[in-house]
């Protein structure tokens, strides 16, 4: 040990790490995120954690959010940045390979993603999204629509949270309602209704009173309370672009009508201009004002920045960091031991080979198995396996000609048992 | 599609992305990586890709390697970079949570890392690491020097690579032997030895020609080519430090005995400063001049510069990137189809409820399956089957009373099916 001043190993905020039994319940819920895309027949990519920086911009983002690379051997300064979503990268990555993937080409894609912005409750600069989507050449079948949701559903349902809707809408009904009411510029009306989580129904009308008039107000706010297709066609407004959403939401939600948890929302606007059908918005029904917890939509071009193919698609993402960090705020995460370990084997004196035999033996058999590192005192191991939560010690024989014996640290039970047949039984 | 000049989707050296097919075998390495080392018992934690500045440099590393990130909202420049191992993390970790870690504390981290290098042969400037240590407070058990090679060898083994050997010898035998031979500075030629890979038994003759006595520098290259702990002390050279090495050689070594890809190399030294005792480095047997295919060994203390504590450990790296790239480059990979899909689901016309059902019903049963997305021509959804790779395509009754059929892609084979009861039989 030197005598140099220390460095202060403190946290960096916005950059989350987790110990150990957190790490575990993390784990186990990627696990179940990976198989619920794949049964879906999804497959995986990742792509570099870096983007060229005109890669990144090409769709005209603020730049300030990037983390750009300082110089390194044989590049120029601020070349390369590291990317902020996983959509980017996906429209670049179609489109360099485009010869080689077969079409409709159905991604997952699980990383790391950054974003220099001020870290807030729910926001991190360091964080992990799971984006599912399908894009194909010049058109994607509506199954797709209802398929993404389905499956973040399965997502979702797995992960134990507590309630939750995956909201549903669909821009050509915003859009072509308020066609139908006459507006001039829908898509501006699309940007102020998309803040109604914010600000309010009261304060959505005072962003649209100087615009529309009055009864055009009343009617905007008016389909952004309901929550049933059937009630729009009611309101009697008429317009091609708003009959071609509505089918479109019908085929959605009864392809999807054995889900409680999909329910249609005609308040979910989506801000981002490139959403051009369906739209996605998940959130936690006792926090809505945490934000989604998942969302996507359908748009008309992914790669145009870097194809001359026309690739739409539909996408939904997840934002596990944000699901991940509120249930470990809330308590609600349920943690347990923090070794994978089934079985902690005790080291008996002089018993080296026995001990490491019998780990052997169980871990052929498929059990995660911690063989204790010395010769200390049987209670000093087994307050060893007891500290990191491992829920069996495994006694080999002390002597010769005796059984072996496991003991269940939750019940104290102990019990002789072969290693042949041994089973955890509880699970 | 806009008119705008496209932004090129090239690669970025260094940086390297695979096809859906090759991820496929990537993330089936990944799995069996993490499951040998959780049979162990050890855990999993991942760092922030970032750590500040001054705790990657506190080591002393030279920063030229390093990406520093460019400024972010309420950050100075350069602030913090991305880190270039696990070690250097893994440190800072086990300072930053001392007091809520149990030692011996055994993890296992896969995570990627970044190194501003010029990109050449097995060398990017991305790349993911999966590395393995153990650290205690105060001491070690020397249990662990055997444990790890044992665990990284039952990777390497899950792997189906060409024949590769695990080195191992220990610094004190080298330093221990140095000393005997009355060298004044043994730690000098240890570095010159480290070279001996590259430049041959005559290069490091060479270097420590105006430095030794030819008698010294003949028994230096001399122990370099033993391969067996009794010809060293069959040398007749005598000092404490190395019958302490050779018998934590013969213990580790005792320890391996049923692994033949296990060998003692006196001419493995490992550059880095901080092993002190064990060291490991694995290689490809026919392609030795690859370099290091794994690597590691024993520190005397790892956290020095964040903790007032003494954390020696030893720990073991597997370079993931190096391995996997060589395995794809020299056509060894074996990759198969570009899909994780079991099955895919027809969609016959106008029965989407029937092709739904059997698709969930297949997926209730544990089966990744696609369910083809738009009631094109029969051999059209076969054809995308084939070209994805999907080895069975499953056709719900294309009329009520009629058998579900299978179809085997790979035997042509069809046959009359019940999906409760289906299995892939092949495997």
């Amino acid at each position: 040990m030197s005598d140099q001043p220390l460095v202060r190993p403190v946290p960096v905020g916005g950059f989350p790490e987790w110990l150990p039994h957190v790490r575990l319940v993390e784990l186990r819920w990627l696990d179940r995120i990976r198989a619920a895309f794949e049964r879906y027949g999804f497959c995986s990519i990742e792509t570099p954690s870096v983007e060229r920086m005109e890669v990144l911009v090409a769709k005209g983002e603020t730049s300030k959010e990037v983390y750009a690379l300082g110089r390194a051997q044989g590049e120029e300064e601020g070349q390369l940045g590291l990317h902020f979503d996983l959509t980017v990268p996906l429209a670049r990555y179609a489109a360099q390979h485009f010869n080689e993937l077969v079409f409709p080409f159905k991604r997952y894609q699980v990383q790391r993603v950054w974003r220099g912005e001020r870290p807030q409750d729910g926001r991190f600069r360091e964080f992990t999204q799971c984006d599912l989507d399908v894009i194909n050449v010049d058109d994607v079948p509506l199954h797709f629509d209802a398929e993404l949701p389905r499956i973040v559903h399965e997502v979702l349902t797995s992960l134990d949270l507590p309630a939750w809707t995956i909201n549903v809408n669909n821009r050509k009904v915003l859009q072509g309602f308020y066609e139908g009411l006459g507006i001039a510029d829908p898509v501006d009306v699309i940007r102020a209704v998309d803040k109604i989580d914010k600000i309010g129904a009261d304060g959505v009308a005072g962003l649209l009173a100087d615009r529309l008039e009055p009864g055009q107000v009343d009617a905007v706010l008016e389909l952004a309370r309901l929550r049933d297709v059937e009630a729009v066609r009611r309101l009697g407004v008429r317009s091609a672009l708003l009959d071609e959403g509505l089918a479109e939401l019908d085929f959605v939600l009864r392809e999807l009508s054995d889900l409680p948890e999909v329910v249609v929302d005609f308040s979910i606007a989506r801000g981002l201009d490139y959403y051009t059908g369906t739209v996605y918005e998940g959130k936690f029904a006792d926090w809505p004002e945490y934000g989604a917890i998942c969302s996507g939509g359908r748009y008309d071009d992914l790669a145009g920045s870097f194809i001359r193919r026309r690739l739409p698609g539909v996408g939904m993402s997840i934002g596990f960091s944000r699901i991940f960090a509120k249930m470990l705020s809330a308590g609600l995460l349920g943690t347990g031991p923090s070794t994978p370990a089934d079985v902690l084997v005790v080291l008996p004196k002089d018993r080296r080979q026995v001990a490491t035999g019998t780990a052997k033996a169980l871990r052929d058999r498929g059990f995660n198995v911690e063989l204790y590192h010395q010769e200390d005192k049987v209670a000093k191991q087994v307050r060893y396996a007891s500290r990191k939560g491992v829920p069996f010690v495994w006694f080999p024989p002390f002597e010769d000609g005796r059984p072996h014996e496991v003991k269940d640290l939750a019940t104290g039970e102990q019990t002789a048992v072969d290693p042949a047949t041994w089973s955890r039984g509880r699970d």
